[in-house]
């Protein structure tokens, strides 16, 4: 297998920022510090006529007068500009240029179209690759390479190519509380020369990849994107996000990334067809990713559900029946091993599991759960974090404590799901004080550490779960 | 109009706590503690052979030795134990019992079904009023009367009456987190006595309640409850969540609170003729009941979104759409107004407004929004709190600031409802402790004191939306 044209294109040995600027506020000053930040190995040429230096980095007045060769450009000048950087490119011998410059066909004008076009011609002609325009470019944490704050500097096996930077940056952020690590982000807008196809190929053969996440506007170019798909979704998981599903949306599209959108349904079904996984948001995608990352394969729909007091757990059953599992009835063993071991509550209890009815039985949601786990009535297990606020932090803490250190016993005894609901909630700048939104987050944070996917509701946990088992029975 | 039964039982003179602990784990001291904590005015009453002193309050060893008369008794004592004690309230002249005490028919056991009629019976005989069993009785923050810790002390106008008690506490945490404030919450349990009925009918009726919301699991007079429904709606909004929708969830609403459930179909239909309102769940049951108690009614389906990146303005537009909302184009008139002020992007900004674009433009989100909001060509607005992190708590905190000052002057200048997505995210233990996580919290209690409802996705905002605006027709 030849190496695919985006591996070299992806590790530079020299990052060359057009347009830097010493300005905390623009993208010039953000794209040539985070890569400091961040700690790429190569080296950062800043570029600005204006600046001498931008965050203890000498500036250099141009492209040419950058002492060695340059692998990679990130262009932050303006649009009017960029022919004549381009052309500095070619003679200093660029590989590739990421396109952070925007205003081109996007902006639906003629004089914009042409722009972009000529930009493209120029570039195949002297051999350059473009990301973008109008894109964030890469988030590479192995190599050091960011477009964003305060995400993970570790890195993780899932990659992300997206028609969009700041639904990237907002899908890192919420994906990094959820657990999820990136192998690579890459932002890639109006995607004149690199298209989503090439990036679908490249994360198909990536072996720092093992989960593919898409959001696409557009797709340049069809059948070969649905060949691709097929290809990709053999080897590994792919999640896909269409936007602009609706009339206002296409029309939006038209001004994000000026690409054509087709009818959802043919979409979602050659998806589905082609092996992979069709995501409406952002949050579904992250609901998806995470159980893909931290569990094994679904192999049925026969859910258990242990927590929650009694309407909760009634609410529960309902989401979970609603997106398409069965919240099967425990079966008669279970009833018989109760009875023998003396719970007053044998004939009573059942799933969804009323934690409210346990006091004083001597039986616990974690007993129930290590009963599911073990019986081959259930293929699946979703409970939650009873946070019904205690009066005391201490009683609080030991509550939560108890639980997540019996969800973590539990799922290191089985092969079956388990999915844990931790609600979200809107705090406000006093709950925010408060110790315990604080016990909350930590109990987050261990869950995750054990390997543990939570999701805020139950029906979120439920629908993930269903399109995972769809998944897996079209993949046998 | 004859005062409702309810009225005087709600307003007890002294409270008698029968069961009464000063194990703080237990219920017994929950229920004394919590109407000293809330400030109840008349008396507390402990009750309990074993102890001498609960929470500073002598304890009685039975209902007899109270000195003076007792209104209103909760009843923390084992089922065993409680027709003896109902003996001591008829002796006694107590008008209500709310039983706290549970393991009747929701057991499913045939001998407490039997003591759960019995209780019924004799209190028929003896003039007792029941609330219950099995439920945590009343939250009534005006008369200092509440079933939980961190309820919020101030009264609101919201009412809600539950078939579930964990349920309504989990409720009114989150609620309170939205801005919402109650009148009362009554959590009634298996309902023997003052069923669904007595509550709607009450809260149609009372003064401090504006919105109405319910949680039921099964309805005990079908015909009643229609017609009483029918009347509580003509006069404000009725909210209602029906639990137990699909197999299990009638499986565990048996246990639950041994309710009978019907088809889900039948009864939309029914509650929709009503003229009530129907949600899924306690997230859309607060999603609605914000909007209600924060807006003016919504007039049409036609949204104007302004505020997000491209793609999640994109994404957006699809979620207002899929819930059938109207995403239509901006008016040219608009186009007119922004090209004679010079706006260079007159022809390429739309509705869903991408604040990506807006950079140097000289034209804002907060612009956009009061365009909307003055034109004839939008029924509704939505907008977000824009939060991709920056690097200085400065820069953010300004940027979050200016956003609320905006919405904030929009709202008051327009007539129109608007609603602000201020997304949530599961902070783990180290976001938690950190500032930008702090000044999220900080904006949505500005949001929030500003009368502005904010919601957690685009999705939930819109769907909330469409289910007003389908309330609002049925009314005219």
């Amino acid at each position: 297998m030849s190496t695919h044209p985006l591996e070299e294109i992806l590790h530079p040995k020299s990052i060359a920022v057009v347009g830097a600027s010493d300005n905390p506020a623009s993208s010039g000053y953000r794209f040539t510090t985070h890569q400091l930040e961040y700690g790429y190995k190569g080296k950062i040429y800043p570029v600005n006529p204006k600046y001498s230096e931008v965050g203890e980095l000498k500036v250099y007045p141009s492209l040419k007068d950058i002492p060695g060769p340059v692998d990679y450009v990130i262009s932050c000048v303006p649009a009017a500009e960029v022919l004549s950087m381009l052309e500095d490119c070619a003679q200093k011998g660029v590989k590739a240029v990421h396109f952070f410059t925007a205003r081109f066909s996007e902006t639906g004008r003629q004089e914009a179209v042409e722009l972009e076009q000529e930009i493209l011609k120029r570039a195949r002609k002297w051999g350059i690759r473009i990301i973008g325009p109008n894109c964030m470019g890469l988030y590479y944490p192995r190599e050091g390479i960011s477009f964003g704050y305060d995400f993970p500097k570790e890195p993780g096996s899932v990659g992300l190519a997206a028609q969009t930077g700041g639904g990237s940056a907002l899908f890192i952020y919420a994906a990094r509380l959820r657990g999820i690590r990136f192998s690579k982000v890459i932002s890639y807008g109006n995607a004149i020369d690199f298209n989503e196809c090439d990036f679908l190929e490249y994360f198909a053969q990536d072996p720092e990849t093992e989960i593919i996440l898409m959001y696409i506007e557009g797709v340049k170019e069809g059948k070969r994107f649905f060949k691709t798909l097929r290809q990709a979704a053999s080897v590994k998981p792919v999640i896909i996000i269409k936007a602009g599903r609706g009339e206002s949306g296409t029309r939006a599209i038209a001004s994000h990334t000026a690409s054509l959108t087709s009818s959802m349904k043919v979409w979602e079904t050659l998806v589905a067809q082609a092996g992979a996984i069709s995501a409406k948001n952002f949050n579904e995608m992250a609901d998806l990713a995470v159980f893909l990352s931290f569990l094994p394969p679904i192999q049925g729909p026969r859910v258990g559900i242990a927590g929650g007091g009694g309407g909760p757990s009634v609410l529960a059953a309902d989401e979970c029946e609603e997106a398409g599992l069965d919240v099967v009835p425990i079966p008669p063993e279970f009833r018989d091993e109760l009875k023998s071991k003396g719970i007053q509550i044998w004939d009573w209890v059942d799933n969804p599991t009323d934690v409210s009815i346990l006091g004083g039985s001597g039986f616990t949601i974690p007993d129930m759960l290590q009963m599911m786990a073990k019986s081959e009535n259930f293929d699946l297990l979703i409970t939650l974090i009873f946070d019904v606020p205690f009066r005391q932090e201490k009683g609080m803490t030991a509550s939560l404590r108890d639980q997540v250190e019996a969800y973590t016993k539990v799922k290191k005894e089985t092969s079956k799901p388990i999915l844990v609901v931790v609600e979200e909630k809107s705090s406000g700048l006093e709950e925010h004080d408060r110790w315990r939104w604080r016990l909350l987050g930590e109990t987050r944070t261990k869950l995750i550490e054990a390997g543990i996917p939570i999701y805020p509701t139950f029906g979120r946990a439920a629908r993930a779960a269903r399109k995972l088992i769809d998944y897996y029975q079209r993949r046998k």
